[in-house]
This record gives C-alpha cells, sequence and structure tokens, in this order.
C-alpha cells in the first residue's frame, strides 16, 4: 500500500483541495491520512521535515506537492 | 467518468508531478489526459481560460489545482 498525507489547516483553499484532490486519489492503493496542523500543531515539526512549505499539501510516497496556496507553515506555528 | 486534464511544459516539477500525481490518481474513475503547454502551444489560451496561472497543474472536473511550481504560464508564450 503506498502512503498519502495530506496536511491542511482548515483555510478555504484546503478544504477545496481536500475535497477534489483527495477524492480523486485511487483508495485501492494509497492509505490517506489528513493532518490538519491548525489542530495538530505538534506535527508541524514533522510537515517541515519532509519539505511541506505551506498548506494545502500532498506528500506522496514522501515527495512533497503543494497544492495552490492557502498558507506558509510558519503561519500555522 | 470525471474529467482529469494534467497541464506541463516538460520543465522537472512538471515531470515529477507527472509521475507522482498522476500515478496517484484512480484510473478507474478519471480519465486522463495530458497536455504539454511548450509543444502544443494552441492550447495555452484555453488553460488560462479555465484558471489555470502556472504549471505543473491538474483541472480536475474543471477546477484548477496548482502543484508545486515549474514555469508560469506567461512564460510559455
Amino acid at each position: 500500500m503506498n502512503k498519502a498525507i495530506f496536511y491542511h489547516a482548515g483555510c478555504p483553499v484546503c478544504v477545496s483541495a481536500e475535497q477534489q484532490v483527495l477524492e480523486a486519489l485511487d483508495k485501492n492503493r494509497y492509505d490517506i491520512e489528513i493532518v490538519h496542523l491548525g489542530e495538530d500543531s505538534s506535527r508541524i515539526s514533522e510537515a517541515e521535515k519532509v519539505g511541506i512549505k505551506s498548506v494545502p499539501a500532498l506528500l506522496l510516497d514522501g515527495a512533497a506537492f503543494h497544492i495552490n496556496f492557502g498558507a506558509a507553515i510558519s503561519d500555522l506555528k
């Protein structure tokens, strides 16, 4: 099973991406985890380590893909 | 069938997104078209009309999602 982590902060841009991009992923091949960095700030450092610089972002097997722009990670601290 | 169009320009950022993001989409539910705006500049105006401002970008059922940043549409003209 491949691993997908969607990092967001509840912003409108994040919600749009969550609804449409996550919906399009193949759930038979990807185990999808959703992390709300606004509510779970303990995971911000983890997100930074894997290269997340803004939200919403999708981590696919360790590779960071920033989707449009909602907020910078630095603004969530 | 849902429609996904991936706009790119052959740049390294584009290739990475094509390989990983497109690979993750559910091909049983999405008809995926790949458009190379560098080679097919006749489709640049279409991309602009649907809200694409940079490549690589993924259009999911008409909604534009810019993935990381490779090049601005204006640089492809």
